[in-house]
């Protein structure tokens, strides 16, 4: 049976407004698809929504067999349902009707060992299997998202040209590109996210330290994002922040942020992140730290037990008493870069944890595409992606984005104001656990001698672990307690 | 068959360093003990030992059967071999030749997990098993450990005389206590670990603060951390610290410490807890601090290319000019206080940890019990300990270590040397991830308001997570962009 013109280029299946929007997209850009939800209501809306938003080349299904039927062949079917469990159902209820050669493309945040499982799965009816990660939110979803397809590279082809209309569009290019095999580009796109958590625990720092060092009223606030985004920090996130900061409490008076509980939700990508970093072995303190703050701003009432706990044992709230002296001209200068120099490290964190995988698992990622698809679509999109894709081009073995050599000369340019800030924030008592953790990493990759001889030396007398020596090859073990013991007698110590 | 004198009370199998020393211990404590190793060249070894240590009750058993049928029943067995596929195969050989009620007890560094499975799988036999958390290195094994036993309770009764006599003794009791079923043991030795590290990363920024900002030389230092091991943080670590810096290099001039190569190895136990912290949504980012500078250390020749490129970037290896104006007294002392401060956080995220896996296991842990038992014979031994102790005892619910009343008064007495420290050191450039980690969570967890209502609020915005309001109950979406659109035209913003 050759493609007929009563059958669709593709399917859709899961119709949350992820899904309706993704398909919507797909449709606008002249690819005919069919959609298939198991609560069938939201066929009904997916269609009605294709009909309004103009007449939209989409076809509703109501059972997978139809669903699977109406497809051009080789088969194509994108689902977007949750994590887990339920793509293991749907895939069972679609992969009943596919054929040899049709592919299944999951667009959720899954576990990349799921989707390499599922890859083996599927296999064996020779069906072909992508774990795509799709970033932009239900925004990016209808009007150009960040795609990071990975798995099956005949699977990726097949569906090539879609992607690459449906993708959010950049100078050059469009925001997808195949990422590599298994299990990638859901990797990749858990590490977007884990950098995500890094840029947006970064800028409610500046925000901190602006409004409780600095004494910016939210308007000011907004000013201020709104002029940082047409810097070096140019970006959907400090945007974003800029429009926040402007929208007025239909309760009551002032700004609505103020009245926000500052208690953080969270997914499991994040916490993903972390892990994978110390499996692999990887320092990737600020993404930790925008966790942590995430889990401890949960915390909120043993927060305010802490703070009256602290206050009975003679702590002010605030610490410091900085707020007075500052020149608030500065401190604004100081923390633009400040927040500057600390995504750079954050974002080196991200792409050396790729890297590790990468060389782990032999997929072979283009760190340099990797940052180019970035650059649109997705919430950390900014200017900024365009140098580290650059960065990438001029070295693909970069060892560190810190170590490229224009990226180098920005963190020595901004790390008098960043020490200024931290010191600032350090003494004021405002905690500022992302910008340390940079700083902290900054410092201790940037230092060719660590006090790690001291804990090599504990390792070793406390456990034999043995040592090496910075003046000749070898393991050396010594009797520390001995030896320490007989220069106490004034004995001359030897080995 | 009652037991006879021929039978000894107790076998271990495994004979590398440790379970020879802890063998040697049982047998001195007097308990007969039989031993043995696959390769049996390390029993000989073994009761050589026992001879020469003073003709202890310990008989050299050459194969399994032997070694279990040499036991008074029920039997119990205490195995020391590489955590992992080694253990399966120890209790694969013994097991086959033991009865119900016998008992198998696994002292290595397992994870928790695989005493689980092991648990359910000996079961079915009847045997009975206990994960058990050593700790002391090969001087605790031999001559008092801190022990954690955790599993069957029955298992731990059968050897409780045997564990109460071997175990360091401390005014109030043997350093061993019933830890709690399942995998309880293993994951509070892990967590020690956890703990353990952070000591030492911490110790070893309060050597490069002292070294690096105060000009101390080793003998000074020696000096220092001996004063220091008479005050507050009286510790083995801290101890032993002050002997290193007085060892001599026998093949140069000077102090060995400073010859010794700052690569830092490291064990799968660091590594876990910091996983499993994240996995329980627990903040520790002082143990993550020192694992992740145990990985940065590793990279020494990165270190060196990264310090070469940034001093071509402009960055001189020392940043700050600090030096020069410090009171290297009050230094000293800062430092000191620093520390101590610095480490209770530690610890209370180490308490924290370990109070969520209880939560989630039904462990129902006893946290003053698990401070006491780490008072003597294990690595992180201090004086300290007995302060955690009797904070627990006075509030088992205690939230955490900084809102003790005790605890949170001298974290307020230290907090203004603790700031002029991290301060210092970040702008000088000598990186204390630990510290500045410990401040950072302690600014973080006593501050009532976090920047985290920004977080929420861009989330709502991208993703349309929905937010809590600090004024009214509810879940809330507003539409951000649009609003902030409206209030740009100067129309009143509505929601």
């Amino acid at each position: 049976m050759e493609a007929s013109p009563a059958l669709s280029r593709i399917g859709l299946a899961g119709l949350a407004v992820m899904g309706q929007n993704l398909a919507l997209n797909i449709a606008e850009k002249g690819f005919p698809i069919s959609v298939y939800n198991r609560t069938t209501s939201k066929v009904d809306e997916t269609v009605d929504r294709a009909h309004n938003e103009g007449h939209l080349p989409l076809s509703g299904q109501y059972n997978p067999r139809d669903f699977v039927l109406s497809l051009q062949r080789p088969r194509s079917v994108i689902i977007l349902v949750k994590a887990g469990a339920p793509v293991d159902q749907t895939i069972a209820a679609l992969s009943d009707h596919m054929e040899p050669g049709d592919s299944i493309i999951d667009g959720g945040n899954e576990w990349y060992e799921n989707t390499e499982r599922r890859i083996q799965e599927v296999s064996q009816k020779g069906i072909l299997y992508l774990g795509m990660g799709v970033s932009g939110g239900e925004e990016g979803a209808r009007f150009g998202p960040s795609l990071m397809p990975g798995g099956s590279y005949e699977a990726y082809s097949n569906v090539q040209d879609i992607l690459n209309k449906v993708a959010a569009q950049v100078e050059d290019g469009p925001c997808v590109t195949y990422i590599g095999e298994g299990g990638s580009g859901n990797f990749v796109k858990m590490v977007h996210n884990g950098i995500e958590y890094g840029d947006m625990q970064l800028i409610s720092e500046a925000y901190d330290v602006l409004r409780n060092i600095g004494g910016l009223s939210n308007s000011e606030l907004s000013e201020i994002f709104a002029e940082w985004n047409r810097g070096e920090l140019e970006s959907f996130l400090i945007e974003i922040t800029a429009d926040i900061f402007k929208v007025k409490d239909e309760h009551g008076d002032g700004e609505l942020v103020d009245k926000i509980l500052d208690k953080t939700g969270m997914k499991g990508t994040g916490k993903w992140t972390v892990q994978q970093a110390a499996e692999l072995s990887v320092a990737a303190p600020t993404i930790a730290a925008s966790l942590d703050c995430r889990y401890l701003s949960g915390l909120k009432e043993e927060r305010e037990s802490a703070a009256e706990a602290l206050k009975e044992a003679g702590l002010k709230e605030e610490v410091g008493s900085v707020k007075s002296g500052v020149d608030k001209k500065r401190l604004i200068d100081d923390v633009r870069q400040a927040l500057y120099a600390s995504k750079i490290c954050s974002y080196a964190q991200g792409m050396n944890l790729l890297r590790a995988k990468s060389t782990e698992k032999g997929w072979n990622l283009n760190f340099g595409e990797l940052a180019r698809i970035w650059k649109g679509g997705c919430i950390i999109r900014a200017v900024f992606l365009d140098r580290i894709k650059k960065a990438y081009q001029r070295n693909p073995n970069l060892a560190s984005l810190v170590v490229d050599p224009e990226f180098a000369k920005e963190m020595v340019q901004r790390q008098a104001a960043w020490r200024r800030v931290v010191g600032l924030a350090i003494s004021a008592g405002v905690s500022t656990p992302g910008m340390c953790a940079s700083l902290s990493y900054f410092d201790t990759y940037r230092r060719s001698r660590l006090p790690a001889n001291l804990v090599q030396a504990q390792r070793d007398l406390f456990g034999a672990h043995t040592y090496e020596r910075i003046d000749r090859p070898g393991s050396f073990h010594t009797e520390w307690t001995k030896l320490a013991r007989q220069s106490k007698t004034g004995v001359g110590a030897l080995n």
